[in-house]
């Protein structure tokens, strides 16, 4: 069995490995031949602690596994990550498991990947200015990911405490793009691509507030409870996910579809858009609305491009299981 | 972490651990301190596989976590085990993996302390004669446990290929206890303590088989579908189990309660028994019937034990993850 320590993930797998390996595996989910089996997700009672499990199978890459772990609240206080997760993969053709690979980095790629394939497929081509609502950890891989896909001139950010996106302009800075933190009002007036990676249970921006032409990337909606956009924004966007099943339980469209303004049938999965079966974006005024739930597919198929990489540079640990 | 390779387990622990460990955490759900959190099981379509998880967490023993594997039906081509599957132990207070156990006999292992823990608390003080069906790789672990129960004076078996007998037979050999291959009604007839582990969808063993005192536990049945004896027997007998929500769903008890022969809320968690909250068997002419469906629990409670036992022996292997 081979087994990928978190502390060797940084220095194998880059956010375009990453972006690749969640393309294929969006496009493989649109195609049917990958599924992600029912979540598991327990409030455990220990620790104030969330815990459970995201998997599935690819058909065409033979990933099958999960990734398990959650969110341990007071884990700051033991100078741990509070989020923490290990991904296991399966041999498919015996059932025997075949990795272990750690989770903690590979979620945030896995997940700023995500909003970037759909910056790439529904994105305005001449796209200038990134916004970006919500400034925590996941934030700086959301926006490395994204200044990927579009040669953005501008990045304005909003986050409900100011101070933490000095950890934005830090990246901004980076790349010699101008950075500059504004209301919720200038945002919209001014982003082609807003990325929202805040965790909030009200809405933070509202329909009046965005341009059209603009595509958003809901990041920051996994739960039943959570969201980021008004349900009038949703309802006059065109929406596109990575899980339809997942984006009307515990995504950004949970709220459209439950006040009856979406229907699931009008919810695209951007694999086929991928595959070329649905043409994304239409028009230039069309408003775009990605609602990234996070699937296991995700994980497994990240988390197999890292034990390629571990084993051709020779840094996998190998343990006779 | 902890890894503990499948080779190591039969040198680690004792059927003995196993039934302590079990009991244990039976009555721990019993005290409704230990929960199991729902199965996924998923013909994923290749290899003609069924791969899936068994999950949940002890509040008292703080063990957590899942085992994961499944049914591979082509891997004896391969002089492989068909029946795959790893446990994995997650620290409840971080949310690390805290240890990988080889989980194959483990799953025999604690299947068969299931059996045990319901002869020790609802067979007859006085019960002489062992009924066994089903004579599967399963079988002599149900049957090794068994004897450790009561005095058993004889031992009667039927599978419905009989040669398959044999296996039971050595082990009573073993025992310097007289076993015999009998028809059902013999079977019945004779023994005071009936074993039911054959993977049938029909019933096998008829209601008036069975005589007035016998404890049954019934364990081959955890699918939907599935059925050892049957239900009028199920509806005459006092009925415990592990879980009752998997009782009535994937259980032998699932066709009585379809019948509307037996209610879930009349179902007894064995645990209840352990503790002392239900008095079990109250009577020597009372049929007890222990469904036994097999929860996760019970493979983080064993796979627990055997890393305590890996640490002390120094077998464990330690990998920086």
């Amino acid at each position: 069995m081979i087994i990928v320590p978190e502390r060797e993930i940084s220095g194998l797998v880059s956010a375009t490995d990453c972006f690749t390996a969640v393309e294929q595996v969006f496009a493989a989910m649109a195609r049917k031949s990958a599924y992600n089996f029912p979540v598991i997700r327990e409030a455990i009672g220990h620790a104030d602690a969330l815990y459970g499990f995201k998997s599935g199978f690819d058909r065409e890459s033979l990933a099958l596994g999960l990734k398990s772990g959650g969110f341990w609240p007071r884990n700051f206080e033991k100078a741990l990550p509070n989020h923490q997760s290990t991904v296991f993969l399966f041999d498919a053709d015996t059932g025997r498991c075949r990795a272990m690979v750690g989770g903690n980095l590979l979620t945030a790629l896995r997940t700023a990947a995500a909003s970037a394939v759909s910056i790439k497929y529904l994105a305005r081509q001449d796209a200038k200015v990134l916004g970006i609502i919500g400034a925590g950890h996941q934030s700086v891989f959301q926006l490395r990911a994204a200044l990927e896909q579009r040669p953005f001139e501008k990045i304005v950010g909003w986050n409900r405490h100011p101070q933490a996106l000095s950890r934005l302009e830090a990246v901004a800075a980076e790349r010699n793009i101008p950075f500059e933190a504004v209301n919720l009002d200038r945002l919209g007036a001014e982003a082609d691509v807003i990325i929202t990676i805040a965790s909030s249970f009200a809405p933070i921006l509202m329909a009046n507030q965005v341009r059209p032409g603009t595509h958003l990337a809901c990041m920051g909606t996994d739960t039943r409870g959570k969201q980021e956009v008004e349900t009038d924004l949703v309802a006059a966007a065109t929406v596109f996910t990575d899980e339809t099943k997942q984006s009307v339980t515990i995504g950004e469209a949970q709220h459209a579809v439950g006040k009856g303004l979406l229907a699931a049938a009008e919810i695209v999965e951007i694999g086929a858009v991928i595959n070329g079966d649905h043409p994304g974006r239409i028009s230039a005024t069309e408003i775009t609305l990605f609602d990234g739930t996070g699937v296991g597919l995700q994980d497994l198929a990240v988390a197999s491009a890292v034990v390629d990489l571990a084993l051709a540079k020779g840094v996998a640990i190998k343990v006779d299981f």
